[in-house]
């Protein structure tokens, strides 16, 4: 495994139209990621082996290990032929915090706790975003989601990964993350902004996948005001946007696409003003 | 949460082709799933709370917990507003087994492994898939594929599932199961096919969802000596089907398909016999 290696060409024996021939395919790499905190290891996912940085920056914001990036000591990638892994140290406070945490829940595998306990803590109450004021224009977020496809460079060679990018009113899309999983993707775009000294605060998450629940609580730790998709939103992500006052937008296509939760936040054309209310 | 629903209608304000209409569009629920082993979570995944015996079932056999389904003593499912809980009681061997393991490695989640450790446990070694003589028709498979759509009632509904189903050349699409997750799809097929009474060595995995390297370490433990997919693989899913000796055929389009690895399997129509070696 060599870190940034993102694709490979496979053999593959087409059979299209009744013919069959031999040929080769562009298809994308995937690995083992190890997150390691101070030498021990907090998660284990199958991803992309490419920005790896972002990614460990990234998860660490949206899971709640930091409160900020500044909070990670350093961050260093070690490949070897098993997979990847992220090694970050975390400053005095946070990694004692990091260990009594752990100490105490043990995480949902297999370390004591009853189903009870276990859901208590998957349904973690997200944080609620600000940017109550901000409002973009319908077809400028219709627009980014169009601009999306050219830029997704590894989906470009294999057509099987996603891509989670941040668009902003006045600079566009200002980054794109790629990954085989739609939830790395979105990590890494959490790193890719706060490594870039910015902040989601005042645009859009752009997802070129579904809308499942972890997906909106990773994007309220953004503080991301407002998430576009292409695909649809689960019943318990329309939910969770809701409550931590995210705009949601999906099931994004050519023609247009559905607002789900408060559309205050979405300038129509037939509108001179945003909406009261929500 | 109530047990079985798995689609609600939600409010939805398209905006289409220039025009603003207030509408409404069914969701997929989503819903936080405990699996617990004699009192212990074990995992807590999110997916779509329907056929959750099957799902027990399925993940203990494709995640090595149990060897054989009659090691699960009982089964119930208990849900709150949290989400649900498979609760699973496992007979007085594989119970020991099952807590002797959890002191030995407790899993990725943060209970002391180092990145190395880790990396070494999250790449198993797939079982190796029996089934060596067996082939299907070229043209088989892909009519099963066309079968699919029509068989995916929530998909149907939503839009926003993915589907895992067993075809057998005699029966047709014998089992489908649908979820939020690719994976739990698959883990819910795997019981289905065990409750049954039958086994997926005599058939093929038909997957409506890209080929990542769990898909294929699951069907290997599932037995199943073909997966065909809707969408590509991954690098590490084709090396993976190779070592188990699964025949891969992905990009399952209307027109075709593509064969990955171990073609012995398919009877291409130009063909009057499988080829011999690969």
């Amino acid at each position: 495994m060599i870190a940034g290696s993102t694709f490979a060409r496979h053999r593959e024996i087409a059979w299209r139209g009744g013919r069959t021939t031999s040929t080769s395919r562009l298809v994308a790499e995937e690995s083992a990621i190890a997150l390691t905190y101070n030498g021990s290891t907090h998660a284990v996912m199958m991803g992309t082996p490419a920005d790896l940085e972002d990614f460990g920056v990234g998860f660490s914001l949206t899971e709640g290990i930091v409160g900020r990036a500044s909070e990670i000591g350093s961050i260093e990638l070690i490949s070897n032929e098993l997979g990847m892994e992220v090694r970050m140290w975390l400053d005095g406070d946070r990694a004692a915090t990091l260990a009594a945490r752990r100490r105490a829940i043990s995480g949902p595998v297999g370390c004591g706790l009853c189903g009870i306990e276990s859901l208590e803590q998957a349904r973690r109450t997200p944080s609620r975003v600000e940017g109550s004021g901000i409002a973009f224009h319908a077809r400028d977020l219709l627009n980014a989601m169009q601009a999306l496809s050219p830029l997704q460079a590894l989906n470009q060679q294999t057509r099987s990964v996603h891509a989670a990018a941040f668009w902003h009113p006045r600079s566009g899309i200002a980054r794109i993350r790629e990954d085989v999983g739609r939830h790395n993707a979105l990590d890494k775009l959490a790193g890719a902004i706060v490594r870039d000294g910015n902040s989601a605060r005042d645009g859009a998450v752009l997802l070129t996948s579904r809308v499942s629940v972890e997906m909106v609580q990773k994007a309220a730790m953004m503080g991301a005001p407002v998430i576009v998709a292409v695909s649809a939103p689960t019943a318990l992500a329309i939910q969770t946007a809701d409550e931590a006052g995210i705009t949601l937008l999906a099931v994004a296509r050519d023609d247009g696409y559905g607002v789900f939760t408060h559309p205050r936040r979405v300038l129509l054309p037939e509108e001179a003003a945003p909406r009261a209310g929500c």
